[in-house]
């Protein structure tokens, strides 16, 4: 089990020294969140909001309080005597707004996902570690009450071994103009899993089945596939063609399995005592080895969570790591590993959805190269 | 679109000139099912019910009305004047029973999977053929309300191009002590893809996941993937291991969607008006092509469905099969096609869940072949 | 609280010394279920059917077995040597025979309700009372393990004083010819408020409204409401007319609220840790006395039920009952109880709704006068 | 039918001559969703924010755009040319600053209730006609196009006859400080039913049951019945102390029935071609009449509803009003009946649930006395 910061609890915080200064780079449609969530943290000092739209800064600025409006990140830089900046760009821009950020020595969050390729990611993540500052992933999902609440009963073992994993997030949703519908939504599900899961994510190789029926040029229904450890598996679900709104995950263990339904606010969780046994007889002198089935039908429980806006929590993790020199749970490293994995989905279906290997196993050698 | 007899209604009988004669061999756990069905039925005599365990064929036959009981098929063959046999043994024992009661020129009607291996299917389908006999598969959820109203639904292009199919078959179930969960549950969802799809069940090839995590010696989850025409996808989900029970298959079309929701008594079908449209802009002299993508959120509506025991229509359409001479709905091609889908599942399956072809488009040559 | 024969687990017997005699009067749509679970209990000997439809009896007496068929109650208690009858005729005709089969000296079961009238109850439970009979009332849903469960956890403490109770039972349903719908569907959430609350069902008096919209000659929809003590109220909500099926009854107290739902076989029962508390701050000198309102959000609960068929409890407890001289949890008293319920709503209905007193109070009195 | 401003359809504007202009009173909880629709409303110019917090004020009026804040009504109409205001201040203090808006010339949008007893909405109405100005209660839901849908339906027939209405409004929720779960919540259901159902609601009297089972000093869980025409019947649950939450209502019709469950977004609005239907037949000469019940069980169909704030129609209604000399669907009458039913539950609560006459009947006369 790896160790976060302060992972089953909110981030909660006496007397900070002082406040860090950021600024958030992108007034769109995640920008605004981000600015809203660090004005009102008391980690924060908001200092400036950047977009090449400067109208669009502008209009941000004002509704967050006055504070001033620039159009590039240079301007950022040069002006305002920043700890960090946010990142709230389309997923192509990533890689270059980042390495500037970092090669001015600043601390980074950036929107899921972490880069556009692997390639891109892993030198972010060189940089970032060259230099070390933090760079860390905004998966905002990890940071809600319901995930935090599975990563704990995961990874504490009420669950028992993890016997396999489904995950379903369809929806009647927006075709993506550039990515498919793996790309747009998966990284959702494949964050969560990497910090639920007690190894995180890193399967050998992945499985991916597209279609795009109506011919827009990109797939709308996805399915992939993949090993966890004692042949354990893991089944994920992306549409944007369905009619109803499905977000859902099942991690069946062999204890308990847990059910996570983000769309029914009066019992998101729940976790079920029931299952099946396996009890292997050991075999007497002249037995045949036996083996009994047994079923288990138990209570089902249903935890509370409370209400608390996820990205409150992610502003309050960055601020945590940079002040105690750590990796955040959503790090570079876990953005890294969310790539190699829909990198490994791409490369599978352009082969009919043959098992294609993800790169990973070997990445501290890789970054050694990159360095 | 293929012919069935009558399918999109109730089988109902004006004057039958006379009955037709059967037996039930097997009298388990199915065998009670059909001796009563065909004992309520207007077109059939039950005059017999055997097993090898005469008690059991003995209480059987006692409780649907005081009819004989044998142990053997051949005392079925030898003593009764019957048209046909229904026959609900293991699945090992079809190819043999089948083949004896074709041999004697009596018409079958037999439990699904209609044999355990594709080449015994093929065997029992050119016998019956060549005799003219009628073989039919007990695909009893092809002849529920539900699947009926969808195969209407789906052949009259109410729901426009398919898609994609996703269907989930979960539930703590009992773990077969000789059979996979793909061979014990996807014969439901493959017979009904077979019997709902204008084409049919036809996949060049199929991909397979399996998974045994508590070491049972057979996969216990499954999911299974494979492409229909017009790059639509089909995928399907079977799960001894859920703690929670799910019978649910969509079909997505271009126009509408549909939901069978099978544990949802009172709205056990939901037609979706919504989905996402293409209209594709001619290009104008000098103008890029352009393609406009739009959604469309229109009503929902679930059909009121009859209240109708299946097995009563099962044994109706065998008389009107043999009585008319045709091909049942879930006749011997149809039972084929199913076992080719899951014998192409269990190479996928050696293969680390590679496409394996579906044996079935040389289906009459090979036919030719074994006569 | 009350004392009732082990009621919180399902009886299970050792040895039982000898098996009772038991005759069904009443072959119709109930009596057939009440043979057959006398048929598999160790505590019975079901001796012979009884209905004034001689051919329906004979048609009952085989499916479960072959014993003898009878026409008349009379000719039961001449020729078989019965300790107890169990009856299932229409209401109308519960006072007389059950009055016949306890001068016989016989124990009796019967079907609910009780009587037809509070005024039969009353010599009914007299008689058996001045002979030392077991009177039982087939209060059925009292035997499941979802009403066990909640008059466990109510009579336990677990939901702390009970604040309101609210029952609902709808659905389309067929309108009778004799009764309206509160006699025909008030009786179950009657009997199962008398059995699970702690005081069991003593309302001072009760307010009824009732339509009858179609012009059916009684009424089809029906509310009625009642004081609890502590100034806790009940509701129930009886409705022939309503396109949708439920069948709920929520239980709030001020410790946990618990709603069973009985069409959700997959969690029948939530305990949900969530309500309102009331803290009073006693007033310091000078101060004002000032009332703290906070609210709970805790885990929900839903404990697993064992699956168990109800009548087979019902006929464990009547023998259990007689062989220790004891009283069912389903007694006379309790069917009485239910009755000067559905008394006091036939009264309220004719005055408008105003609230009508329900007799009881004085039963002891009242028992007294018919001796 | 009542006639209203194009009820069924959303407001759509083209070209107004000028834009009216308003002043919102109060800043608090509600305010700022008035203001927000207004700024944004092309109806409206929003000039000031008044609240006696000026720093409130001031707030709100930095947050919808650069416009003035001020401290008192009387200001508002002193410095301010307006044409109407919005209030959205305590209930207890509508009719104080209506009349003095009224008195002043000015059109007025007032929070629900419309006041805080009858006698002063009288009052209010009074005024209103008098100077021939536009009085209108926010009952949002009337504006929602949930209720919008129901209206049509229930207007246009395809309900056929209204035989019961059935309305649950319960939550864990804030028990209010100075007013009960009535008149907290019961507002709600009594403006739609006044706007959906085609009397209006109109009740000659009303039962109420009140409980205060954790001694608040005031009611916590309620319910109240009355009669609608032709022996149909409304019920309403209201309730602070619920676990679960429940906005649901169902309109049985002799037709349809329609089933409103506000917290479903995937299915809003459900309806059910599922009923009883009576059908008398005439008797001829020497017969007995008959009456034979049969059963429908058709289709269940679900509308499309348009995404679209409700507040936003209120405004734009406002305006239409004013603009046109009409009354609005939720002017001062229809407050005012619901004011009436308000009255008539607390008298009912007084005198043990016993029916309590609703005022109303000589609505006009009594209006006339007020001038």
């Amino acid at each position: 089990m790896r160790a976060f910061p302060n992972p089953f609890q909110a981030h909660t915080h006496r007397q900070p020294s002082r406040k860090l200064r950021i600024a958030v780079v992108g007034a769109g449609y995640w920008g605004p969140n981000l600015a809203r969530n660090l004005q009102a943290s008391p980690d924060w000092d908001l200092v400036a909001i950047c977009d090449l739209d400067l109208e669009r800064a502008r209009k941000l600025a004002a509704a967050v309080g006055e504070i001033p409006a620039v159009e590039s990140l240079d301007e950022v830089l040069d002006t305002f005597d920043v700890d960090a900046v946010a990142i709230a760009t389309p997923a192509r821009t990533h890689h270059g707004t980042v390495m500037t950020a970092l090669r001015a020595g600043k601390h980074v969050l950036v929107e899921k996902p972490l880069a556009d390729s692997r390639a891109h990611g892993l030198e972010m993540v060189a940089e970032a570690e060259a230099n070390g500052l933090v760079l860390m992933a905004d998966h905002t999902y990890c940071y809600t009450p319901a995930v935090l609440k599975m990563q704990e009963l995961v990874q504490s073992g009420s669950l028992g071994e993890i016997l396999f994993v489904d995950s379903t997030r369809i929806n009647l949703g927006l075709v993506q103009p550039d990515v498919n519908v793996f790309w747009d939504l998966a990284p959702h599900d494949l964050s969560i899993l990497d910090f639920v899961l007690p190894g995180g994510l890193n399967p050998a190789e992945v499985s991916a089945f597209g279609a795009d029926p109506l011919g827009t040029g990109r797939d709308c229904v996805g399915h992939l596939n993949f090993r966890l450890p004692n042949d354990a598996t893991a089944h994920v679900h992306v549409n944007w063609l369905s009619p109803t709104k499905i977000r859902q995950m099942v991690i069946g263990g062999s204890l308990r399995t847990l059910v996570w339904d983000d769309l029914n606010p009066q019992q998101r969780l729940s976790v079920y005592d029931r299952g099946v046994s396996l009890d292997r007889q050991p075999k007497s002198a002249g037995e045949k080895a036996s083996t009994n089935i047994s079923y288990r039908l138990g209570d089902t429980w249903s935890p509370a969570l409370p209400e608390r806006e996820a990205l409150s929590q992610v502003v309050a993790e960055l601020a945590y790591c940079i002040r105690n020199g750590q990796e955040a749970r959503t790090g570079g490293a876990s953005g890294l590993r969310v790539l190699s994995v829909l990198e490994a989905v791409t490369r599978s279906l352009t082969q009919d959805g043959q098992p294609a290997a993800v790169a990973g196993a070997e990445l501290a050698e890789e970054m050694e190269g990159v360095r």
